[in-house]
C-alpha cells in the first residue's frame, strides 16, 4: 500500500535522523536550555533577517496554535480564521479550551480575503460581542494555496487598521517556500506576522515547531505558557537538534522542492487524465475530484483521504506527498488512474 | 562537568535510539494508530496484568498529569496532592489551567497519610468549596520516597470511602519498581489506580510516558481530551517505537536497577563521608546535606541542583543518577567530596 | 423619549415589587435555601408537569446558558447553535471563556432544521474535531419566531439520533407561552428538553432566570457549577420571591399576553403603513425594515435598535415590547410613522 | 429563632429598599449605562478621592474577585492570598476556574505579613513554576480582623518590591471603615490597591458590589470581562440605585456603626460570661469559643454558624450581626449565655 494519505507518516528525513543520532550521546541541560536550541533560534532569525526574534520550540501543530494565541489574546478576545482553517475545523477545540471564540469568515480557496475581515469586525461593535483581535493564516492554506506577498501585505494592512495582530500557521512552510511563483519568504513573514511557526513535523523532522516572535516583546513569559500548556519537553534539546539539521544550508528546501515536484507530477498527470481539481494548489498537496468507483478502485492500492462529496457522484480526494515520497510511488499511482 | 542535575540531559537508551532509527523508514498511519502502539500497549497489559486496560501514549510528565486529571474530575472537583507533590509545586499551574483546583495535604517524606486524606475531605463539607475527587500521588515521589504496598492499598481504602479516584504518577517508575525492598509491581499500580502513567522520559527514552486506565470506562472520550489539549503526537508511533524497545523483556529493569546501584554508591558514599539526608531514599534521586562551602566546591566541577537551606549554613542538594550515569562519574563525585 | 429597545429597561412589574418589599424584613437562611425559592420551584413543578425535576433560580441569560451548558458537557464537546443564536453573537464568548465550542448552523428565521443538526453532525467524525453534544435553540429564537411542537418534537427525534442533549433558552419564554398559535407548553420543553430556563428578567422581573433539569441526573453537582461560575446569590430568595409572584395563577401569562398585544398592535400598523419585515414574528419583538430617512426622522422620538441593513437604502430595526408598554406609546409610535 | 449566622439573610436596609420602590417605573438603558449607576460611581470616586477611578458595578463577592482576578492576571500568573482568605476556601474554586492557581501564605489573625509575601515570591523563582502576580487580601479578613495602615502600607511596600498588584475583597467594607481604631479609609484603599470593591450585600443592600480600579489602565476591556463572566446585569441601574442609597451622605457609616456596636456589646457580653475569642476581632463579625454543650443549647434558639473545633470538647463559633440586627437579639443572646 503506498500512501498519499500525508506528510507525517514516515520517520525523520537522513539529515535529522543522523543528528539525532550523533549527539544521542551528550549531556546537555534539559527544557531547550542548550546549545543546540540557541544555533537553531540563530538559524531561524539568520534565515527571518530579523535578529532581534525570540524563538520557542514546540512539539506539534495544534499544541503550537493553541499555546500561541492563547498567549496572544487577553481572555475575552478572538481569533478570526477562514472556515476551512485547521483551528476551526481539525484541533478539537483548542483554541476554545483556552477560553477564545475562533470567528470564522468565508475562505476563497482557504484563503482569508481583506473585506472579509473589515466585515466580521464590522459586526464586532462592543463589549456584547468578543473582540477580534488576531487573524489567523497558513501558508500553505488547509487547500494546499498560497498567499502572494501582495495578498499578505494587504492583509497586514487590514490587521493594522482594525488593531488585530496577525499569526501564520506554517505546518507545510518547506513546501511553500519552495513552490513555483512563491513571493513570501521568512523575512517577509517575520516583517508581517505578530508571530509565526516553521514546520518541522511535516517537513522531515520526527517531530517539532519553531514558534517565532518577531517583536520579542509579545513573547514575554511565553516560557510560562509553554509549560503551563504542557508544551515544554524535558529533553529539549531535540528541538534543536533537528531544527539545526533541517535548516542547515539547503536541507529544508530540498524537502520542500521534492514534495513539490512530486506533487506537479501527481497534478499534471491527473490533469493529463481529464480530471479537476477543487483548489489551484502548487504546493504538496492536491485535492483532485475522481468518480467514486474510480476512488474505490484507486483505495485498494493506494492510501489517501476522502476529502468530501463533489456532486454528480463524484468525490474530492486529498494525495500528499512527503520528503519520502517516490518517484516510483508517483508512477504507479497515475498508472493505476489511467 | 559531570551531571546529577537529572535524568533527561542525555538522549535515549541505546535500544530506544536503536529501535527509532531501524523503523525510521517504515510508513505507518499517523497519530498512533500503528502497530508499533499496538504492540507497546499489549505489552504494557501484560505487565500490569490487566487485559482490560486502555493505554494512551502522551508526550511529557507534566501534560500527562494535566490531561489526566482535566479528563478525569468534574469542572469544579479538585485534585488532593502532597504539599512537595509535582503537580503543586512544579507544572506552573497545569492543573489549575484546566480549571481545577489542587488541594494540597501536609506530606512526610513526599509521601501523603490516610488521616490527611480524610481530614482534608472532612473540611471540604458543601458547595461552597471544592469537592476533592481524586488524590494524586507518585511512585517514587518527589522526595524519591516509595510507597509500600500497606501504604498503597491503604490509600486506595480511604479513597474508596470519600469517593476518590486515585492517581499515580510514575515518571520514574523504572527505578521505584527496581528499588531494593519495593514491593508494589505494576499489576498493583494497575489492581489499585483508577489511571497512572509509566514514566518513559525520565527512564531511557527521547521522550514519552504511557497513561493507563485500568477502568476502560474512565478513559472514554480520551482521544478528544488529548488532542484538544495539544497532546497527541503526529508520528505517534515515535512513542509506540520507544515503548516496544523500554518494555521489551529485561530493558526497562535494567535501567531501573543501574540508575538505582549507582544512587546506591553515592548514598553510601556520602553517608560514609559523614553527611545525612533529607529523605530515607531508595530510588535514583538523594537529597544530601552538604555545608555551604562544600557545595560551592562541588558545583565547580558537578552540575546538580540545589534543593533549599537547611539549616546552619547548609544546603539541601538533589542528585539524581540516569541510565547513562557512568560508574566514574560517581566515582569521581565521591572522590571530590573526601 | 419613548423606547422599544428591549424589556429590560424598566423595573418590575407591580406583583414582583409588592412581593419583594412585603417579604423585605424576613430573615430566611441565604443562597436559596429558604422557602420561597422552594414554594417556587414548586410552582414551576407543576406548570411543567414534571414533579421530578430540579429547579435552580438564577441571575442572569448570560450566565444561565453559560453554566447550564458547561455543566451538561464534557470538555471536549461542543454545542450546535443557530448562527444567529444568542450563545454565539451576543455572549462575548460565555460559552468558549468554559472551554466548549459552539459550531453554528446556519438558522432559518432564527430557527434550527433537523437536517442541518443531521449535517453538522455528520461532519464531525472523530476526535481530530469537538463532538457537538448539545443543541441550543431558544424559544422565541433570536429573531422573534417560534418552534411549533412539531418543530420542537423533530428536533427531539434528531438529537436522540445523534446523541444530542437539548437545551433551551427561554428568555422571554411568556411571550412565546401567550403567541398566538402556540402549541408549545411548558409540559412540552419539559418532556422535550434536557434543560431550559423560564425567563424572569425580560418577563417581568427586577432579574432571575429558573433553570430547569427535568432529569435530576442531570443536575448533580449543579450546586457547585452554579457557586463556582459566579451565579449564586447571597441573599437567593429574592429570586424565589420574584418567581413567586410572576408565576402565581395568570401573571406570567398576563405579562406575555400583553408584550404580545402591542407588538401584534404595532406590527398591523407598520404592515398597514406598508413596511415588511425581517421575518415572520408573533411575539414581543419585531424587525421592520424602514428606510433610512423614515429611520432617522423615529429616532428622534424613539428608542430601538438598529438591526442591520436591509439593501437599497434600508435598515431593520428592531422594535420590543415589555410589561411596561403603554397603549399609547404604541399609538405614538404609528402616529410617527404616517 | 434569631439569627447571627451570616449578614444576607435579609432584604435590603430601608434607604435602599425605598430607592429601588421609587425608581421602578423609570425607563433607563440597561446594562448599567444609566444615569443612577453614573451618579454612584461619582460618588465612590469622590469618597475614594480618586477622581480618574474606573468603576464596575457587580453582583455578588465571588463573581467579583473571579472577575477582578482573572482580568488583571495573564494565564500563568497566581494569586497570593491567606490560607484562610475567602478565595482558597469558600469559592469552590472560582478562582482557579478561570486557570489562576491561588498560592497560599500563612495568615495570622487572618492577615497576611509581608515576610510571608516575600518567602512566597521566593521559591517561585522561574517558569516551572506560576509566577505570582497579585495579592489578595479582604478589609476586614476572612477572621473579622483589621489591617492598620501601618501594616496596608508594609503590604503595598512588598508589593511593589516585589511586582504585585494588590487586591482588596470589601465584602463587609462598611463594618470596617466603621470599627472602632481603624484608620484605613476609602481614599487609603484607591491609593495603595490596585484595584478593590466596596460590599453592598453584606451592607444592606439587596445585592451589588461596587469594583474600583484607582488606575484606569487596568480596568481596560473589563466591561468584555464582565459580560464575558456572567457578571453583567441587564436591569443594570439596579446595582446603580442601590449604591446611590447606600453611599448618600451617613446610610453606609451607620450601618457599619450598627452591626459594630451590637458585635460590640455581644462581645462585650461573652468575654463577661468568661469566654474567649479565636481572633481579636472589632468588626461584625466575631468567633466565640463555647463548650460544646453550651454551643447545642444555644443552637435551639440561636442560627450561628459552627466555625471548627476548638480542643478540649469546645468549638469555635461564628457570630455576625447585620444592618437588621436588633439590640433585643443580642439581648437574648446574652441571657441564654448566663
Amino acid at each position: 500500500m503506498i500512501s498519499f494519505r500525508c506528510d507525517y507518516e514516515d520517520g525523520a528525513c537522513p539529515e535529522v535522523m543522523e543528528a539525532l543520532l550523533r549527539t544521542n550521546g551528550e549531556t546537555t541541560p534539559g527544557y531547550g536550555e542548550d546549545a543546540h536550541c540557541a544555533a537553531a533560534a540563530r538559524r531561524i532569525r539568520e534565515r527571518a533577517a530579523c535578529p532581534q526574534a525570540r524563538v520557542y520550540f514546540t512539539m506539534g501543530g495544534t499544541p503550537t496554535n493553541q499555546m500561541a494565541i492563547a498567549h496572544l489574546l487577553r481572555p475575552y478576545e478572538a481569533a478570526l480564521a477562514a472556515d476551512t482553517g485547521h483551528i476551526n475545523t481539525h484541533e478539537t477545540g483548542a483554541v476554545e479550551a483556552t477560553g477564545h471564540k475562533v470567528v470564522t469568515v468565508p475562505g476563497v480557496d482557504g484563503k482569508v480575503l481583506p473585506e472579509d475581515v473589515r466585515a466580521a469586525c464590522a459586526v464586532h461593535t462592543d463589549h456584547h460581542m468578543v473582540r477580534p483581535a488576531l487573524l489567523y493564516i497558513s501558508q500553505p492554506t488547509e487547500l494546499g494555496t498560497l498567499y502572494s506577498l501582495e495578498e499578505l501585505e494587504a492583509l497586514r494592512r487590514v490587521c493594522d487598521e482594525r488593531g488585530l495582530m496577525l499569526y501564520c500557521d506554517g505546518a507545510r512552510l518547506a513546501s511553500a517556500l519552495a513552490a513555483a511563483g512563491n513571493d513570501v519568504g521568512m523575512p517577509d513573514l517575520a516583517r508581517l506576522c505578530d508571530a509565526f511557526y516553521i514546520g518541522g513535523t511535516k517537513c522531515g523532522a520526527l517531530f517539532g515547531e519553531a514558534l517565532v516572535f518577531p517583536k520579542p516583546e509579545l513573547s514575554r513569559g511565553f516560557d510560562f505558557t509553554r509549560k503551563q500548556r504542557g508544551g515544554l519537553l524535558a529533553k529539549g534539546r531535540l528541538l534543536g537538534v533537528q531544527f539545526e539539521a533541517l535548516l542547515a544550508p539547503g536541507v529544508y528546501e530540498r524537502i520542500g522542492a521534492h514534495e513539490n515536484a512530486l506533487a506537479d507530477r501527481l497534478r499534471q498527470g491527473i490533469a493529463a487524465a481529464g480530471y479537476g481539481f477543487v483548489s489551484p494548489t502548487r504546493t504538496n498537496q492536491l485535492f483532485p475530484v475522481f468518480p467514486q468507483a474510480l476512488t474505490e478502485r484507486l483505495e485498494q492500492d493506494f492510501a489517501f483521504h476522502r476529502w468530501g462529496e463533489a456532486g454528480e457522484g463524484r468525490l474530492a480526494v486529498r494525495l500528499v506527498t512527503a520528503w519520502s515520497t517516490r518517484e516510483e510511488d508517483v508512477a504507479a499511482f497515475l498508472a493505476a488512474l489511467r
